[in-house]
């Protein structure tokens, strides 16, 4: 177990990669794959489109020496062709619609002249035109979404259309959240006159909701004994805790991870805030030891959770991106330490950095939808990447 | 009644917004707001600190001659103190627990010289340094969160702390989706030769379920007065009809509408896709008529029936975006009409269109996150915001 402060973020973040690794896959019923993670590639089940295929409304028409045609039927999209063409026989035809065996092109109707029954080509015509052939969209056994793609609802409307029934997914990590400290009081009991209203719970509950990850929540109080107990008889897969993770006399987590069998790999890093943080874990199991100050906890899931969960889904993990900034981003603490604040991001990609009062107050994550980095991440990333911009995070 | 072609899309955008109304409020617990709009603005049920609080881990002092105070207790975050200071004590006190009566300043423990029980300070201090009044991140009664936000994890746990039990939000619409088309087979059912498999169903209801917006889905076939029929008795808020638009022999839907009470705001637009595509109105009842082709309904989803579900929750609209261009997007048709194409929009806000054969594939809606608009509009955009840029529309 190592337990230095690491200094920069890319350290933190290639450490927290290196400890963590992607679920096992299950099957699913595409039909409920919205927002879950390929494990591996998605093959098409059928061919696209599953026949030759007008893609006008028009006339299929077979060979003819003198350009004209008599129609035989009319198939719309859905009906299929009762008669092969011969020559000199066409077959008026609506978009979507198989086109009948002896087809050699699909004239649009506009290109035609009628007369009565029969059809002649006002325009010169190219054999194959306005034909979609079986499978050129897409042939069945041909990998159509790569693995470690989120399913969207484009990529479900894919999925039905190549027949796909089920899908090799990862599977959805199981989260406990332990909020600790005595002056916490959870939603539904009354506030007694020192103690706090617990928001880490509802906002972690709503983050892990988020990101599909079923969480149950559990308050352990000042009491370290219960703590322990709690992370020792754990069976999930992430495991955060709230409080407890510095060095005071009322810091418990640090000891419940250790005596529970969890190797700790980082207890305090070079970060504001989120200094007293720590990252453990016991086979594939993780746990984070979050600050309890809300504004704190909600920059450590963001900077630092997050990435372990897209690992754990095998999923490109967020990286800084950066933006024009407007306002000023001090350094009020004047030390150079580096530091996340709570900032919008606007349609036009510039950033403007929330004003809060103290870590206390949460009004900023009312409407904060990024945070900003201020500082040097000595292995990567310049203070920052020109003069009026910085780094952020997206949220 | 209006039915003539739209000509820009800003006219197409004017006419939904000036038709459609926000959704009426309904109140419900904040505990479970989360993705739901505010219909007004949510007011601080308390004091946040809700106690005069310490920020530091040290001492609270009283007045003293020579800058020495006797400890006479601890005050652990959660607890009260149970005596008031008097000249020349103090109370050694832990960040976040509430300071006694008394109270002119709070040393940080590193500032102090501890002798014994005597504490003395090693720097000169200013009063009320350290701590955090009572109400000074926020007061009972101040807005904390404006109408139209829509409520996210961070903003849980901000009204979680300021003990907001219920919000006014706009109420969940109530959406049915219309598959019309003999040829469309929904899931389940063996597909016959000819047909194919409905893709849109499983699509819109996707999209409306991220919208948090609960949806039901009926296949009508081709059968007009089965159309009619459901159109006639629909009581939701929104009516998305799967093709028959156009001025087919089998497009039904524009008399399906007009026959039911329903007033049409437009029939056709300039958009490809899209040309043939109804919005439609009856009381506070919308509908559209969006091409039957999937990549068709899928764009027509984004580009249009966002905006007025944007308008029914009261939040601003998405609108078009500019960003740089990778890749050629070239106007296959060449003739001018605004074009919306599936693009993939990355990190460093590059965008860069997606390959597809014909509007039978779907295969760029497994990772499209954009919508490139190509094309002038003629009331608000140029073709392009720059040279090598475009504008578009975000997923």
């Amino acid at each position: 177990t190592q337990n230095a402060a690491l200094q920069s973020i890319s350290d933190v973040w290639e450490c927290i990669d290196s400890h963590t690794r992607p679920l096992t896959a299950e099957l699913i019923p595409s039909h409920a794959s919205l927002h879950r993670v390929l494990a591996a590639p998605a093959f098409a089940a059928c061919d696209q489109p599953p026949f030759h295929q007008s893609a006008m409304d028009g006339y299929a028409i077979a060979e003819s020496q003198n350009n004209t045609w008599q129609i035989i039927e009319t198939v719309f999209a859905g009906d299929m062709p009762s008669l092969p063409l011969r020559p000199d026989q066409c077959t008026r035809i609506l978009t979507g619609a198989p086109i009948p065996d002896g087809t050699l092109a699909v004239l649009k109707q506009e290109d035609c002249i009628l007369d009565g029954s029969s059809v002649g080509s006002a325009r010169p015509w190219k054999p194959r035109e306005n034909i979609r052939p079986r499978g050129s969209a897409f042939q069945q056994n041909t990998p159509l979404i790569p693995a470690g793609t989120r399913i969207t609802a484009g990529a479900l409307a894919l999925l039905a259309s190549a027949e796909i029934q089920q899908l090799q997914v990862r599977r959805h990590p199981t989260a406990l959240h332990l909020v600790t400290g005595g002056e916490v009081v959870p939603a539904g009991f009354p506030l007694q006159p020192g103690k706090i209203r617990d928001s880490n719970g509802p906002m972690i509950s709503a983050l892990l909701n988020e990101a599909n990850i079923p969480s149950s929540i559990q308050h352990t109080g000042d009491d370290p004994s219960l703590l322990s107990e709690v992370v020792a008889s754990f069976t999930g897969d992430l495991l955060l805790i709230s409080g407890g993770s510095g060095p005071g006399d009322r810091d418990h987590t640090l000891q419940a991870l250790t005596e529970s069998g969890f190797s700790i790999h980082f207890s305090q890093i070079n970060s504001r805030p989120g200094r007293p943080m720590i990252f453990a874990t016991r086979g594939h199991q993780l746990a984070f030891g979050l600050p309890g100050n809300p504004l704190s906890h909600f920059v450590c899931y963001h900077a630092f959770v997050r990435r372990a969960l897209a690992r754990l889904m095998g999923t490109p993990a967020a990286s800084l991106e950066s933006a024009t900034i407007h306002g000023d981003l001090l350094d009020p603490h004047g030390d150079g330490r580096p530091t996340w604040s709570p900032a919008r991001i606007s349609l036009d990609h510039s950033i403007q950095p929330i004003a809060w009062k103290h870590s206390g107050d949460l009004s900023p994550l009312a409407t904060a939808n990024a945070l900003i980095f201020n500082g040097a991440d000595q292995k990567k990333s310049p203070v920052a990447p020109g003069p009026g911009t910085c780094h952020y995070l997206p949220l």
